[in-house]
């Protein structure tokens, strides 16, 4: 290995030695981003930028797919709205940046930033909803948000984050419960077939549930680390925002009644889950289909034959490029092709294309996986159907290998102290009986950490018995330490 | 004309009688947006965003054709960082509104929310750029900002407003300057191209340039009560910005050297000015390519044959989706069709299809155009042609109606009692000789209530003479009164 590809990789600290600095190493590395002036706010570089736009986009599509149409609503919240649902403000109310002064003057009514918009919507909501022929209402909105968080890390929990929050009306509960789970499984389906990552999809308990939502569901993803990260909810708000908005409609049968309402929301800290789910030692390993670059072209070969070997590499980038590939060339003369392989994988592009003169003389190039390293010597004349095919292959290999890492680190206890030792010996997921009591719930956090993280819909076993107090278990649970 | 559809029509009024009431008739009526309850802050409804969303869109594709990456950057801006661009802080600092507690404390330093992010962007730029090897730097942000306004107008001037704002980063004035240029042309083409609204193309005087700029370019367009809008701005901020905030970069010659950089934005507002442009007494008139649904079909006819016509317009309507048409169908059979001719006339849809039993045996149906009214038969075999046609031609003879109104609403004056008599007679632009002294441009104001709007580019007369000191004209200035 050469001296420049040598310092290069021991840039990155390992994520066995350490998992935290493995991980700012590559985000700063890989150019994904850079923190910013204000506290917990960071800057979303192109690279890391690009990866939320194709997580938009293909969202984006599925809402529409199915009914829902975009809206913007204002930033600033009125104190005053926050006051009307007493768990809402309760949750969000320590996490508020407060607007007190605009064009030199003092406000009458402080104004907080959003940091989500059950309140404002459910304001506007009551205006234009009047009969059950107004209903649904089905709205997204993609937007920023600020919660001012205690500790902050990057993509992950910082103070201000990009989002969409999906906010609907119904008729009655069971429409309303209908979209939940509608969503719910958007979401799940984007997860694990477009980012590659497989998650654990169930109802959070009463303590870890949204303010102000009766019911909150959501998929859980588990990082190298072990750790959870909460990739997606989706809530059903019941009548609490109707009631507090004063959101009623004229039924069928010529009565006022409440609407039921849902909102849910995923975030740009699925950009954090990505990046912990699929990086390696090498860096960052990016899903073909959220890659903002799915291919990088790199010719080698002796200065004599450069020329030639540049033009052939052009027209296979140009063949891929209208084939709808993201295809980038990387075919600067003073740097080395070990530096080049190195620095590509460590950027996590999917798919390296190398091409040099002997390969031109066959009518071959090879293509090299970023996840498995395999390496395919391939026919130009074939070149579109097996960027694809290997593409799809590194796709479906990156959730193969995300469920793999999980199910090895996903156990089940009997006790509290079983788990104990788990949570220290282990990382990973625990599976366990919870009788339902807050109590027992606290129990287990003070005690290890871990959090519950939901109660899935398909646990691999019921268990019998709560885990702290003995009794018996109403629900099976899974816990983890979680970002 | 039926009591329904009469009702309908009278409840906008007209262009002629008030054209501002007219404005938020429309605007209302066609459910593009809502009044909030944050002073100056609207809420975008779907059908307003949805316009919104295709702007950006067709913009974003632009911008990356052209080398320009997405990023984003922290919605708040410290004090300071006001404070280090004189013209800057003395332009911005009356419209700002600041985030003075968090979390329950009371900030150190005070936070903007942003008006505009060159300062932030300036900070970051510093720590990115080192060598003219990270040159150029072309990166764009959509976000939301905010400038607390004292008089707002839906859409035209909110508090808070959606916009993309560029910001790049060059090695001199030659290549910061043809930056400013392409963009500029982007924005020409795009504003005539996509959104059929011809522009006068120029420079802003000293006095009306972007606060920091050492030169403003902007697109201005007419609307339908003379009044002009600022379509898009183009700013060259030579080193001013470089210098507050110490961007730097060793140049080819290995000598420090700063930066030349240049912003660029279009907002919101270029949805008001679509609806002023294009809009008639009728309601809102859309082009093809901006609109969110471009074909409304209507089934008509008797109940007897309604099974079988809806039917068939099931069918047209998936084949005019299948080519990629944004097409809805109406087929409601408790609302008579004249009311919803009427209705989506009103909401602005290009084309309309109606197609009735007759048809049904001819194999025929009936487009109509939203803006001239012409209906045309045409063979349901060659639909996606046909309808292909009539919205390019509808999307041509909207912008040529524009050029037309704006070509006889366009004066030219000798003196300011001219120019006086004429803006207070004509709605319309006014093109006059200026002497380039910031007395005389104020003295136009005072006495007209017209502002400079630019020096453009390609004026049809070049002017000897200043319209108020009567000295030499350094000058051709289009004046209009401007929202």
């Amino acid at each position: 290995m050469a001296k420049e590809d040598k310092q290069f990789v021991t840039e990155i600290t390992s994520q066995s030695e350490d998992f935290s600095r493995w991980y700012i190493d590559v985000i700063k590395k890989a150019d994904l981003m850079d923190y910013s002036p204000v506290r917990g706010c960071i800057v979303f570089k192109p690279d890391g930028y690009e990866i939320w736009e194709h997580i938009q986009q293909d969202l984006d599509r599925r809402f529409k797919e199915t009914g829902h149409r975009n809206a913007y609503f204002p930033l600033f919240i009125p104190e005053s709205f926050f006051q009307k649902e007493k768990d809402h403000v309760e949750g969000f109310n320590p996490e508020l940046p407060w607007v007190t002064e605009a064009a030199g003057e003092k406000l009458e009514e402080r104004l907080a930033i959003r940091p989500t918009s059950e309140t404002m919507i459910g304001h506007m909501y009551e205006r234009w909803i009047q009969s059950y022929r107004d209903l649904p209402v089905l709205i997204n909105q993609w937007a920023n948000v600020v919660r001012w968080e205690k500790r902050t890390l990057p993509f992950l929990r910082t103070s201000e984050f990009l989002w969409q929050e999906g906010h609907t009306a119904h008729e009655n509960e069971a429409e309303a419960r209908e979209e939940t789970m509608k969503i719910l499984d958007i979401y799940r389906d984007f997860v694990e077939n477009f980012l590659a990552i497989p998650v654990i999809v169930g109802q959070k308990t009463p303590s870890e549930k949204f303010a102000g939502a009766l019911d909150t569901f959501s998929i859980e993803a588990m990082m190298k680390d072990g750790r959870a990260v909460q990739a997606g909810t989706s809530h059903y708000l019941g009548t609490n925002f109707a009631k507090a908005f004063d959101i009623k409609y004229l039924n069928r049968e010529n009565v006022q009644e409440f609407v039921h309402t849902t909102s849910w929301g995923v975030s740009t800290r699925l950009i954090g889950a990505l990046i912990m789910v699929h990086g390696d030692d090498r860096g960052l390993a990016l899903p073909p289909k959220v890659a903002p670059k799915q291919v990088m072209i790199i010719p080698i070969g002796p200065p004599k034959t450069r020329d030639e070997v540049v033009g052939r590499a052009d027209e296979l980038f140009a063949q891929l490029k209208k084939a709808g590939i993201r295809v980038g060339i990387d075919d600067r003369a003073d740097v080395r092709p070990g530096w080049k392989f190195n620095e590509y994988e460590m950027r996590g592009i999917p798919v390296r294309l190398e091409i040099g003169p002997r390969d031109m003389e066959n009518g071959v190039c090879v293509l090299v996986s970023r996840i498995s390293g395999e390496k395919k010597v391939v026919q130009q004349d074939q070149l579109v159907e097996e960027v694809t095919a290997m593409l799809d292959q590194v796709q479906q290999e990156m959730y193969d290998r995300a469920l793999a890492f999980r199910e090895s680190h996903f156990y089940s206890v009997d006790t509290l102290d079983e788990m104990k030792a788990n949570i220290e010996e282990q990382r990973g997921f625990t599976l366990a009986g919870w009788c339902g009591s807050e109590a027992c719930e606290d129990a287990v956090k003070q005690e290890t950490g871990a959090t519950s993280r939901n109660i899935p819909f398909d646990p691999q076993v019921e268990k019998e018995l709560c885990l702290v107090c003995g009794q018996k278990a109403n629900h099976t649970v899974v816990f983890a330490r979680a970002y």
